[in-house]
């Protein structure tokens, strides 16, 4: 089971999230298994007021916090992972049933802030929001009836996470890259790539995307993400003086 | 993970459930995880009435059975467990973690029919009710919020009960890039950097194998490593077609 410093370093992330029951039911979650950190994506507001009063995880509400993008949500993380049923999606990204990927979530969580996403109670979360992902993570549900109540998909998770397994002894590994460092460096290669005609000009949303999840996969080190933002730089510096 | 007939012996028993929400919500997640035997005790009419037409789970409760006694919803089960948190209840029988607990249940199903009892959301199980179970089982939840919520309550604990315990295979790893692939990208990006002046002309011996090393840590897939020597390419060509 993990250390409440342990427990300290996931933030569970809600996104568009409508319904303030939804709300106030993963924050008495979150409160039961010991994780205290919640960020919320432009929430319905009427259901972020209503669901700040709810009952047994008031001061948990109180200190959420309101992000504007996902972006933002995980930019001091250096594992994103996203929650998903397995309907009607184009796997981009690893995909790991619930009991592996919260063993890999508990490891990460020893030495790293980490994110887990989910998605609004209608349609989950959208293949931008995907996007930020390292990797998707999903509940073992019957294939006939799959797509889960948020309250309880975030309790299922919660508690895979805080339940007894074998102890993980964790190896000492650098410091991964940060989502904002990684979001960083996939504008300038965006741009980059823009400027050299490898991308029309304003690339679209899905290119964008597919680079996002590009710099993703490469399971980047903290210092190998500075240097490859300082080699594109000055990459970027060069085209532009030409022109 | 067990087989659906083994999943069709247990039976959910919710004693005395007030809020319409939380029975759908049980059933949902009943549902979700496969298992369709729903008995409700002496619920309250309105709440069951409303929940007969929750979204997603209705044929389930549809067929719910509706009883009038603990006694008459576990007659025809060979084991009955109780559901409890720890908080000012005299221990008389004998009380399992859920990872242990759900182990022999999921032992008790190969053979026989079992009972699994929820209380009110108010109280939980009465001594009475409690004293019609073999034993009792307890979520690990945080001694300062022990209490969850039914419908969370329910999930997590049908969950468990379906959990692999062995290791999952994740999704088949793509193929890593080969070594030839990687020098050629090496190679590439070496140039690229002298071109727009962030290494020398002529780059050290140094240099070449530190961007060398920098590639290697990457991790990358073959589709990857190709997509990335595009870019380079599409990038070096833009460069010198300036210079």
């Amino acid at each position: 089971m993990p250390r409440p410093a342990e427990l300290d370093q996931l933030r569970v992330v809600l996104v568009a999230t409508r319904n303030p029951l939804n709300l106030g039911a993963a924050a008495r979650a979150m409160s039961n298994f010991g994780f205290l950190r919640l960020r919320v994506v432009n929430p319905y507001a009427l259901a972020f007021r209503e669901a700040r009063s709810a009952v047994g995880a008031s001061t948990l509400m109180k200190n959420a916090e309101e992000c504007v993008t996902v972006a933002e949500a995980v930019a001091d993380c250096a594992l994103v992972v996203g929650t998903t049923t397995l309907r009607n999606r184009q796997r981009h990204q690893p995909l790991y049933r619930l009991e592996d990927g919260a063993r890999r979530i508990r490891k990460a969580m020893a030495s790293r802030r980490v994110a887990l996403l989910f998605g609004s109670e209608k349609v989950g979360l959208s293949n931008d929001d995907l996007s930020h992902c390292h990797w998707l993570m999903h509940i073992p549900t019957r294939e006939a009836h799959p797509s889960m109540n948020l309250g309880q998909a975030v309790a299922v998770c919660l508690y895979e996470m805080i339940r007894s397994g074998k102890a993980m002894p964790g190896t000492a590994k650098p410091a991964a890259a940060k989502a904002g460092e990684l979001e960083r460096l996939t504008t300038s290669l965006v741009e980059t790539l823009s400027d050299s005609g490898y991308l029309e000009k304003g690339a679209s949303e899905t290119s964008r995307a597919k680079i996002r999840r590009l710099i993703r996969r490469l399971n980047l080190q903290n210092a190998d993400g500075e240097l490859l933002l300082g080699m594109l730089r000055q990459i970027q510096w060069k085209i532009r003086s030409r022109n």
